[in-house]
């Protein structure tokens, strides 16, 4: 019997439930959770929702966000533990001790790299999002999607493919989003929430990146600069950081994005968002990490000798590129 | 027979063809004319394209673009001429007359508010884009996709639906996409190119129009200013105009945003962006017009006087709207 038969059984015997995803939560992980926690419910069973960080403002509105725990409370050794979208145990922040030394351990994951940590794994990484899977096992399940899951399952599938944007999205992606969208949700308004407001912080801090922009290497390559005191000042939080580095890279003709973001006059973080060249390996180069298209790092010293060394490199990497 | 049977008969029958889109040329047209061309060829038919208006720089990697005319020749009255994606004849601009004057016209166009004006008319406003129509018009003619023209009915749907996020995305939307991937699309390459890769000439206006942000009606109008001069210094074309817009409604809790294009010391333009508000109403008391979420007008005037004007009238559709 494989895992995924032996999960879908799980599922079918066991009485209570506890559901996880990762910290820093996003799209994926909440709707993943909501829509896996509610639809074990329609299967008559008991089920608690836990994630080990603040919902972002964005997914609030989503049914059942109220009822996510937060607190690393001690897990059952006997409950079954539900593990979504995390790659591997520390994404679990505080709760990892007590789920792995729990009896039975459902790992369901879309990332390549997931470290199968599960007494039970079912890990596809073809599926553009953890929320595909929880469709599927779902649909496997005979569990009948109602609004409040189908939109769920919406956003976990619309922001971890950027609204089908990312290359990540499949032919299997738009069918099951064709099905949750015969549930009656308005993908004009749920779009408008999720991806294009952002708080008046943002734009503020937006005004004073794009007031720095600096273009490098017959601008293949571009730097914005923030420093903290900037956005304490404009009250903008680390989520509106996030979306700020994507500008970079945005800009017609740019190889290399990056964004400085100056926490004191001994240290600074660096964000890489890349076209074709491998962010990854650029940050990989300064002792930071990620992936192909976005990564980061961050260097001690102040920010001029930060940008030298991190210009450096890129140059180096670019010029590797176009050899 | 109905309408839409009759072409079919004639994309079957007729050997040569005349393809026309709308002035002021937008994914939707372009794709649409490139992938309608492409299929009446692969049945062995003669086809002319084109499009009275130039060709945005995103579009024009799209295979078969440079061979899109722009002259108005005199279309010969015994030619079929098929026109996309076009409500009434005007958005022909030059080419109007002598198409108005073929013996056949097929109209085909997913507007509601489509003139049929053609001897023919296929009309369907259920469709996100005339590209859906153009997918199941050469589905229905055995036409076999290749990747251009899948990738031309991509870019069609996808820049209609803002990469389906607009309320206009439907289950079948999403069908016919997960169809056109399987012709080896690359979603990723294709949505970077057209969503969001920008001219640095944008990016230096919105720090511009950034820079003057206003914010009115306890944050619930958003106002945003650019002189043509700023434009004409700043390198920005008219489309780079468009864009900026749309941020002055994606600022969290605004209900309408507010473009001032400032042309002269005694003109202006204005574009409106709504959330629930009807911003085509508040163009047309300002003599304007538009869609319910887009609108415009222009003023005569200076810019004090129009922001006055265009102030009042907005809080007074605010205060109807809370009443």
């Amino acid at each position: 019997m494989t895992d995924r038969a032996k999960i879908i059984e799980t599922f079918k015997n066991e009485e209570s439930f506890i559901l996880i995803s990762h910290m820093l939560p996003d799209g994926d992980s909440i709707g993943s959770l909501l829509a896996m926690g509610e639809g074990l419910r329609k299967m008559g069973k008991k089920v608690r929702l836990f994630t080990p960080g603040k919902i972002p403002f964005m997914y609030k509105y989503l049914e059942g966000t109220e009822s996510i725990g937060h607190e690393p409370v001690p897990v059952d050794p006997g409950m079954t533990v539900v593990v979504l979208d995390s790659s591997d145990p520390d994404r679990m922040g505080l709760f990892r001790d007590a789920v792995m030394e729990s009896k039975t351990v459902i790992n369901i994951d879309h990332h390549v790299t997931n470290q199968r940590f599960g007494t039970l794994n079912y890990i596809d990484s073809t599926a553009a999002a953890t929320g595909e899977i929880v469709y599927n096992l779902l649909e496997e399940l005979q569990v009948e999607l109602d609004q409040g899951i189908a939109e769920a399952l919406y956003v976990a599938i619309s922001t971890d493919t950027g609204s089908f944007k990312y290359e990540n999205t499949t032919p299997s992606t738009h069918r099951v989003i064709a099905e949750l969208l015969e549930h009656g949700l308005n993908p004009g308004a749920i779009s408008q929430k999720i991806f294009d407001e952002r708080p008046l912080s943002f734009y503020i801090l937006l005004k004073e990146a794009l007031s720095g922009l600096e273009m490098y290497e017959e601008r293949k390559i571009a730097v914005m600069a923030l420093s903290k005191d900037i956005r304490e000042r404009t009250g903008a939080s680390t989520d509106d950081l996030e979306g700020i580095v994507n500008y970079t890279r945005n800009i017609e003709g740019v190889e290399l994005g990056i964004l400085f973001y100056v926490e004191s006059d001994s240290e600074v973080k660096v964000g890489f968002r890349s076209k074709t060249l491998d962010a990854s390996e650029l940050a990989g180069r300064l002792n930071g990490g990620g992936h192909i298209r976005a990564a980061g790092c961050r260097l001690q010293g102040d920010f001029e000798t930060a940008k030298s060394r991190v210009l450096a490199e890129a140059r180096d990497m670019l010029n590797e590129l176009t050899a």
